[in-house]
């Protein structure tokens, strides 16, 4: 069911223009015909001929991207599963909106657009200029007892994602996190749209301590001992999700259908991407893993999805920082493809 | 006597300012204070201590960066070490001349400014907007029979180097280079510099087969036998250094004695960063090293230097395309610790 409401077809999609395997043979062309050795420029290649597939044209462009940070609360959260307490979420939410957080900073130096929307953080409705409130609830139920939401909320919270992620204007998009125990809340949705023990994919999050990391373990454990075995991924994100993680599944859904390259930031955006993939598997050619956290589940759920990203800089902050860091070779790679010469257009001589 | 003349005190080098260790101190304590999970910028955040400690500054700044690609010609490549014919350093200067090359299109769509330097270009001087002409010879000797330069060449070509490196107007300096035969002779230099055999260092250049690499690794080992065992770095530049490698070892010099941060490319520039080194030590923290080229040499040479570059993306192009898509990084990680609030002046809690 959800197969069928969440999946219709996407630009470059299930019906590809004319002839898929042409037009990547002229791609490759067009790139092996650049005067540089052919192959050198790595994975900068494979990124253009990605670009040129999702965007269907051998003069690709890469002048906007927006950041969309969604924040909000968690139930399990008050388990102790977090090495800071929840009132932070919140707290941050007014830092976003200062303009202070990592995201903020790293987004103005790389020429990003931001937006903030607050999925269901705790207490009452916060205001600001670029904040977009679109509350699900007031925080999660406590996964460790009980669904985090119901099927309702979740469905909601899918279509709202998706409005949010195919809204207009830029040719990428990457999408961030904000809500502490949201890394409990992904281990916990990735073991069971993996069919994986929780325990191979929990982490120390924020940074945890030894201790916090046993507790952790023992909590999600139990939690994930709920509901038995693997979970289709409406059931996985309404049973273990929270407001923000499943509005940036329907984001990532969005943006694909709306022909966008999706920048796939961490650990949690990962497993949000995985939770859409699964409803929609025909996206995959739009996700660009941009790094791999030190959150060692990423790793496992990377692999699982058969990604390997850009960048290793051993990041584990979430809100995107680590996919606005792969903005640039995004735009490097969309340039090569477009504006570089040729060898025949230069008259330089080619390989003997 | 390199060392007297090439050694000057450079800014936080010799004579660093009041107490170093305090200053690292309170750059750590202010990254720390940042409102983020401590230590979860990763490597962003040793970046930005370096920045800092370049920069003598809590509050630093990365705002310009220029490029200058160095281009020469050399007499090893008619021995045949090359994938390619010797005329295509000429016509790539054209082509980065015209603006198509794929630095030129990178350095555009990364922000950073583009110079052109002849270093040494076989046939008569060409002339263009933007292209400074430090012509040091007409290519150089072929390192296979004999010397590639006299060891006046080679001062003159490090002090020019110097002189470009030095010139004013950036924060942040990257130097590429471009002469056929120029894999061949950085490997020459690393094997002088380091001890070792060049068989350790030959790679496939721009696309060597088999063949064309079994044969460059006979006429290198023949090379290197004219000279047995290690070289000082002046001798090992003139010996089988390129007119474009020995500037931009110069460049290098003149960049961190300027206060500098020298982002450095892949396998020839390293080689070139080796060399300005080993004649001033304390360039060291100026060093960025932005990137693991998929040329196999490199990756011995980082290591011999202690070297662990930020990015890994299979890249063997040379021109500094690769230090290029280090700037980001480098603009990012001045940006966080300049402008992010702290978790004082946000309000946010810390860890529990």
């Amino acid at each position: 069911m959800g197969q069928e409401t969440n999946a219709p077809t996407i630009p470059g999609g299930e019906t590809p223009s004319a002839d898929p395997a042409a037009f990547l043979r002229a791609a490759q062309a067009a790139i092996d015909g650049k005067t540089k050795p052919p192959g050198s420029l790595g994975r900068l290649e494979t990124l253009a001929l990605q670009i040129a597939r999702v965007q269907q044209t051998l003069e690709p462009t890469a002048e906007r991207c927006r950041l969309t940070v969604f924040a909000a609360d968690h139930g399990i959260a008050q388990a102790g599963v977090s090495a800071f307490p929840q009132e932070v979420t919140r707290q941050m939410l007014q830092n976003f909106l200062a303009g202070g957080a990592a995201a903020n900073v790293m987004a103005r130096t790389l020429g990003v657009e931001f937006a903030l929307v607050d999925a269901g953080v705790k207490g009452p409705a916060l205001e600001g200029p670029g904040l977009a409130s679109v509350r699900i609830g007031n925080g999660t139920n406590s996964s460790a007892e009980r669904a985090a939401m119901s099927a309702a909320q979740c469905h909601r919270a899918l279509r709202e994602g998706r409005l949010i992620g195919g809204e207009p204007g830029h040719e990428a998009a990457s999408f961030g996190e904000m809500g502490i125990g949201n890394t409990s809340s992904a281990s916990l949705v990735a073991a069971k749209l993996l069919g994986l023990p929780v325990g191979s994919l929990v982490g120390r999050g924020t940074g945890l301590d030894d201790n916090g990391l046993a507790r952790k373990r023992r909590i999600l454990e139990a939690a994930a001992g709920r509901t038995p075995g693997e979970l289709e991924p409406e059931a996985a994100l309404a049973e273990y999700g929270g407001f923000e993680t499943v509005m940036l599944a329907g984001a990532v859904m969005g943006a694909a259908e709306a022909g966008k390259l999706v920048l796939v930031d961490g650990f949690i955006a990962t497993v949000s991407a995985l939770a859409a993939l699964r409803m929609m598997p025909s996206l995959k050619r739009h996700l660009v893993f941009a790094h791999r956290s030190a959150e060692s589940g990423h790793a496992v759920v990377l692999e699982a999805m058969g990604a390997e990203p850009l960048l290793d800089l051993g990041l584990r902050l979430g809100e995107g920082t680590g996919a606005l860091l792969a903005w640039p070779l995004v735009q490097a790679a969309a340039a090569i493809l477009r504006d570089m010469s040729s060898f025949r257009s230069a008259g330089v001589s080619g390989k003997s």
